[in-house]
């Protein structure tokens, strides 16, 4: 926090797992600061001694909050929604509940972290789209035949939910990877559905502090 | 659910995530049915088409339970927990509730999924044992240093969590790609401490209904 109470969010522009939480502040109306960590200049900020301390993963996002930090994207949403429950991310029914999280976890455990910067730089540059391309149309056929059953205007009926914060950088992602959406209807629906949202739109990689002018829309 | 009401759990004895959830059955004291999905035979059977209609993303675990089917091992157990509250699995503070799902979420997002079996699949035989090593000991260098502030007993103060649920399958994945654990003191101490209740016990890869001969204990 702020002097002034504000919460502090470490993030970077194009980090899929910090708009997840962009979206969550914009949508409960969370006023709060940004401290930008640029993963890629002086050798990634997020290895320095300072931000290592705050979150020892080395990754972004990490947030400052009544008094504790919270890293993890969806440990934060999570925290988010049982301290400003308003509006909600998780419906009310158990059931429902389990499906939003299935869904979440589905792209934060099954499909990012198989395509996000570290694992890319291990696979070696002339690999790195083949390999981003096949995991994640791996998750998304799966994920189509899901949202399928679960959809109505968003993921999970017609409530925006945590999956909603999920898929929205999850499909930006595929899109800079130029995954074919020809098979994925269903998502590129939901998708659009949910950019023309105002939450969606403020939180935009391209509309961020740290954005590049040359990126900027 | 069977006939008899029981939830069905699909599982394969080695599958940490699976291992996951049978911890949370076992504390939470639900019967339950097994169905063994072994990932190794017949090319995998987690790629049966009777299999993939119930789970797109071809993963164990995966619960039926009361009318719905539930993947993801951490979606799964926030559903018991909101359905089975006793005993509880996250603590009641919100803040404690954020460090589990925190603690969570870095091994469910930032380990596990960067050395299971298709991405070691993927990575070629050769390269198999370094890559495995290489993710957890940088997540482990991490988490190391996150239980040092919020450990007692367990993972976050004295009480069993969802982070101790994920924290003993992921030592067990540790040491079967023998990881040096002298940096891990905290982290070898806490799954100790664990492995010595009988959740944790009558849940272990080494006692299942499918684990072969050779690796019972």
């Amino acid at each position: 926090m702020t002097e002034s109470g504000k919460p502090i969010l470490y993030s970077y522009f194009r980090s899929s797992c910090s708009w997840r939480v962009r979206i969550a502040l914009a949508l409960k109306s969370i006023d709060y600061e940004m401290i930008p960590i640029n993963l890629i200049k002086d050798g990634g900020q997020q290895f320095s001694e300072e931000f290592q301390a705050l979150n020892p993963m080395k990754q972004v996002p990490a947030l400052k909050i009544d008094g504790i930090t919270i890293c993890q994207s969806l440990a934060i949403i999570e925290y988010l929604e049982e301290t400003r429950p308003t509006p909600r991310l998780l419906p009310q029914d158990p059931k429902k509940r389990a499906l939003v999280r299935m869904i979440s976890d589905l792209i934060a455990s099954g499909i990012q972290p198989l395509q996000n910067l570290s694992v890319l730089n291990q696979v070696g540059q002339e690999n790195q789209l083949t390999w981003a391309q096949k995991v994640i149309t791996s998750g998304f056929n799966a994920l189509e035949q899901i949202l399928r059953s679960t959809a109505g205007k968003y993921c999970v009926g017609d409530e925006v939910s945590m999956a909603d914060l999920c898929l929205v950088p999850q499909v930006a992602n595929a899109e800079r990877f130029k995954v074919d959406f020809t098979p994925y209807p269903t998502i590129s629906h939901i998708n659009k559905t949910l950019l023309a949202l105002e939450a969606f739109q403020v939180s935009h990689p391209c509309r961020q502090p740290d954005t590049p002018p040359e990126l900027r829309a």
